[in-house]
């Protein structure tokens, strides 16, 4: 009887004991499943500071081609510098770009979002109407390419200076698409997948883009002229 | 025999499931610490973006005095707007204020960095030589109250426009500090501390200290000097 009753015990103790072993099994599986998941995010976080003025120039053909620049007597950088990493950030688009930036002069990134359009990219571009027509200005590259291309219209600043790339990428900052911007002025950019600030500025672009709707625009100037016609008629206190 | 050897095999298996019970209690344990640590981390991550114009001017006195505003007649607002928000982050600052910044004719802004200096908060600032004497800077207005103030004595522009709070917290993007920038222009500015962005601004805030130095500036001005006039003497191409 008391063998029976140490076997029984014994059984019982077992039978408890691999239950508690498979509870804890089954929280460790998901503490490893979601330590990985974990890990894989890391992985993939993107946030990256850059700083100007760089010393040169980066050679557009030596980090963009297929092919690398061989030029001996190329003038232009083939070393790594804040320049060549936004070449590839801007280079590594695949489906939609969307550019809002005050001055838009330097050749070679406007280069970068021209190439993006001839290889199928979707490119919006958001900049100041005052800026779109300095002397240097390459916006009328962008429209001329086909690109659409929206301005402010109004007498203060479009001063953003971002791009979205692939609506999971922001880089922004200082820094306006010049040469002066690039090898002259104190910048920075940073450069970051954080979901909550790309969230944020993929907002800002939208709502910008619905607000300088060039039909939206005349739409509201034109109610905005109809009303106070109307109100110049009527004998009542201008809101 | 049998239940003797019955009895031990039972004793063995307990003592192997409590062997394991125990390795899986301290696993749990460890993991329940690296949850706990990774919440805590999250509950201080700050990460915010803010985009201006703002349609009215915040009200300081409201959102900066201990006491709120109760004028009936006060023109400024009296929510939560953009500028409300980086009053709050900016007057947060307890230890160490670095201002980092192109334009700055906002006598809001200005003031609060005059109150951190005054409350005993160790202010520097750095700003653009051309911006420091136009109509509207304040950065008089810092020099006078005896907070030290650093210029880029460049013909290009310092172009930053960023605050470091107490060495933790960025505030960056496009954003001068001007009167047509809070409430004209399309602007953005990031808050954040994570780690990686913040380390990178402090970094580059004390190359710029240095670089501005006046007497650094003074003695490679002066160092250059001398270096001409003893190449001019000498029969040698110049480098």
């Amino acid at each position: 009887m008391g063998s029976l009753l140490k076997g029984s015990l014994g059984t019982l103790a077992l039978m408890a004991a691999s239950e508690v072993l498979y509870k804890l099994y089954m929280y460790w599986r998901q503490s490893r499943a979601r330590e990985n998941e974990s890990k894989q995010s890391d992985g993939n976080d993107i946030t990256e500071v850059f700083f100007f003025p760089d010393k040169e120039i980066a050679c557009k053909t030596h980090f963009l081609s297929d092919t690398r620049c061989f030029k001996d007597n190329c003038k232009y950088s083939h070393g790594k510098t804040s320049l060549s990493e936004l070449y590839r950030y801007l280079s590594s688009c695949r489906k939609t770009m969307d550019v809002c930036v005050f001055v838009m002069t330097s050749e070679d990134l406007v280069g970068i979002v021209l190439s993006m359009h001839q290889r199928g990219v979707i490119v919006r571009v958001i900049t100041d109407d005052e800026q779109e027509t300095i002397s240097g200005s390459r916006v009328w590259a962008l429209r001329k390419a086909g690109i659409n291309v929206r301005t402010d219209h109004s007498s203060t600043y479009m001063h953003h200076k971002f791009v979205l790339v692939d609506g999971k990428l922001i880089i922004n900052g200082s820094f306006n698409w010049t040469r002066t911007a690039i090898i002259g002025n104190q910048e920075n950019v940073i450069v970051t997948n954080h979901q909550k600030i790309v969230s944020a500025f993929h907002s800002e672009f939208e709502k910008l883009w619905q607000q300088f709707d060039p039909s939206s625009v005349y739409d509201t100037e034109l109610t905005k002229r109809n009303r106070e016609e109307s109100e110049s008629c009527g004998d009542f206190e201008k809101i």
